[in-house]
């Protein structure tokens, strides 16, 4: 009753917010120092999972209009995620938010690209397999988030097309990847049943150049020329708890 | 004068709001906790009808953006369920919420699958199929609900294919949902000529995942990979009163 | 200088609010009554030109999201449906609503369907094609609305169609409609130049379960399966003055 | 350096905008007044260029929910729209508004249906040519506004035809219009590269019935049928400053 | 590891904001000027870098609904853009403006039409080069910016054709654009991997009337009929930091 060409690991919530900052930048720096902390404590208490096998959490404050914050959050369950989302509603520094869009998916490895196994082995026992599973947010500073779909075009479909041609597509397509190894970190995750979207690709990196770099060589190959279609870009860059209060503390500066 | 194909039950609201957290937690707790009661004996009202015959209603809360709370209504008539809508506005709880999406259908089910019937006997007659026109929601805690259309592409058109196609590729399409009786109860309803999308697809299971490995089968059978386009997918958490009040008293742990 | 194809008759406006139940159920009781009163009054003038030959109005509460109420208005001009848009915005009942959508359109009769008639005889003296060209809202307890498009495809394309193959197509998709009649009471109102859908239909019944049938049934004729494009669909119930004013005071039952 | 097809005038702004009731009707009836004068006599103002050859302004009420007001300015220069626009947020009127949309372009001519000039002419030196390329706001009730491109599909694709093709196209679809002259006046704008569509068609007349016959006949014209894609329409009723102030002055009737 | 075909420069990032005119209008007006000085003041230091090489910034009117300030920056790095995005939320000014859209990318360069470079040479120190992938906003009254896509439709699909006819669309398409040297400067980024466009096209002219003739003749040329998506077009004028206050200070003229 598996779905037979994917292995899932956690699930995972992209929760991205936006600041009200006409309201935030009214508060005086008092309350809003006050109100950071209690924010920046709400998410050192989520990274306190990072690296025990239950579950990661990380913060990314996103550039341009679609949002300011991005909470990505990888847990065991669904029910644990809901209470995450429903846990920062009720810090006071949430009424000064508003969620713009989220994510619900679950990891996916896909079996293509997998080390064979014995017969008989269970994948998530697999120490590698294990950690790509169940994954530590990547100690890299900038990230890119987009979810995509294959297409299902009236005569370009990608669900039509027979096993082992998807799977000749994916493999070239995963060379790409593999040239930015190191430098680029990947986590695809699946949200067929959970969300809008089929896929999220979640992109982790020091020099986001390599985001345009490597979805602009991407393009250009069979799988995404012809099959993939792209929804919104988000990037943003990792906040600690401490960034976080610098980020929300910023005053104007004399000029 | 009947719809040559399809048996129809009893209509279905799905009523999805959002909640404005701001405002609800700037109220203080025991007004929170009295306003959250009177929401619960709202729904415990509602919910007396289930196994009685006369109508079935739950209450889902929602993962991520798209809402927080789903109600789910079978009632024998548009009338009650727009009553039902109506009553909900009545509550001081509504006055923190924000209708988002709704859809209004009616159970359906397909001659196609159906138990050939002696003639003359009512369908709605026949006791399994009476349950299935007439549903109470499944006792599972997790629901998936996607509204979905038939394309009517210029070269590939579920309409204008032959009666006995559709037939076949229905059947087909069934045979991917039975794997999962058991784990997962589907409960189609049709829309056509009373909302915006042909059908509504409500998956109830224990196992969030199954919602994936369902959807992502079905996705390369040729009814869907051909034909099926998928509308916004909501993933909820059945919330009992009681549930419903710990929901929405949620409190700030220390940390 | 008359489309060919056609015969028009009065205007048509199609004005769908929602109430903003928040601060509407905030009033105190005794206010909201003299506002509901006020507009219940204001209808019932609307409505007292019905059966007169200057007009008809009739108001439907919406199921669902997409709006609470739904004015709908024929009359001879545009003028004087601009005038009660307007004169709607006087009252204080107006001030706890707001417009989501709207429909202009002109009553429209195919000239396939009517019977012929003799030269020189203007078409809006023969009194059945009058009575259907200036038309009396249909004494039904449901309503369907919906405006549609025909196709115009790169290769299915209605406007490239022959003159005669058009009106076989339509004779076809007519007879549909005709199974239904008595039961289901059809206006169709042309919008091309007035508004962003070409068409709207608006369907009246009393069981809400013909829409479903009707439509569902339509979408497999030729007409409809090869070149109709649909907007959205909203169902409501007829609500006389009194009935608004029940609507507009409903109060949380004890439970 | 010219673009090859058209000769272009004044520049135009289409600047839609809803009035909120709410707030508006809230006002006592002398402030409502005050504030209506002071709106009137901004727009007597600008109305004041008219017929000088410095531009032409005039203002519609649109009828439906996707505005209340129209104002329409040709002038010389993008800056003098520009102008315009900031002018009105200055009066205290507008705060009671909201812009919803608007469409900036010039006034473009096809040299398609141009007389033939003798060579060294310049065009707008052409008594005809001027006026229509620097046109005053003709002197009709109704106003019907949309913007459209031209298709550019796979395989149908206005932009990939021969010239020779796309001007017997144009010569056909101008023949529709002058069979409407007198009646209806015409004013084509194009907004390449200064707005989101091609194209703004702005029709006048006194029946606004004209612009569904119209419209209904050009859109079976091969160079509609094939290659149009239509914006939003909005139809509206010329105001005066004196019927401006009726219009914003209106009080519930006693009934 | 770099993207085969582009040469890359600058972030850059096109912030889109719009006026709450309605409660900027109703500061006094001596508070308006302070906050209109602090906002110039603002200004006047991010455009402190032009010409320095470490940036340049500037800021645009915008005409129409979509828009009322462009803030136009070009950095080294995604971490300056994004401290300039924050920078502007700490303005009292800010408070008066909400974020509409905005785009991130970066300053490409195509190999295609770039002079051929000696071995071993970076190009990003040949100086003709250098300044293009460094840009200083041109000293032009008038800009317009849009993002757009090429097509990757089921059978007319850029990335899927040959390099060299790829190479040899955008020759021809270059050619368009060099009939306009010197009059309109164009500065083209790529964000794919970084926002919902794959380029943006930014450009700067004394005649706006340019844009409609440059992209109205593009559209004709074989690269953009067949293969150009277009976003929307925003069209704005230069505001220098004592033109920002004046803009921001406009008070009614008497009538």
């Amino acid at each position: 009753m598996t779905a037979p060409e994917t292995l899932d690991g956690w699930f995972a919530l992209h929760d991205i917010r936006t600041v009200d900052w006409r309201a935030w930048q009214a508060l005086d720096p008092s309350e809003r120092a006050a109100l950071a902390g209690e924010a920046a404590s709400l998410l050192a208490g989520w990274q306190a999972v990072n690296g025990t096998g239950r579950g990661s959490s990380g913060l990314f404050r996103i550039i341009g209009h679609k949002g300011d914050l991005l909470f990505l959050h990888f847990r065991p369950s669904v029910g644990e995620l809901a209470e995450l989302e429903r846990a920062f509603e009720t810090t006071r520094f949430a009424a000064f938010t508003e969620r713009r869009t989220s994510f619900l998916s679950v990891v996916e490895l896909s079996r293509h690209g997998a080390p064979p196994l014995p017969e008989g082995v269970d994948p998530a026992e697999n120490p590698v397999l294990a950690r790509r599973l169940r994954p530590d947010i990547p100690d890299k500073s900038h990230v890119c988030f987009y979810p995509m779909n294959k297409r299902r075009g009236e005569t370009v479909n990608w669900f039509t097309l027979p096993t082992e041609e998807r799977r000749e597509l994916m493999r070239g397509h995963g060379q790409v990847g593999h040239r930015y190894a190191g430098r680029v970190v990947q986590i695809i995750t699946g949200a067929m049943g959970l969300d809008d979207w089929e896929w999220g690709v979640t992109l982790f990196t020091d020099d986001p150049l390599d985001f345009k770099k490597l979805v602009y060589e991407m393009r250009f190959d069979p799988a995404s020329a012809l099959y993939a279609e792209f929804g919104p870009f988000f990037v943003g860059m990792r906040l600690e708890p401490a960034g976080l209060v610098e980020y929300l503390s910023a005053e104007r500066s004399a000029t």
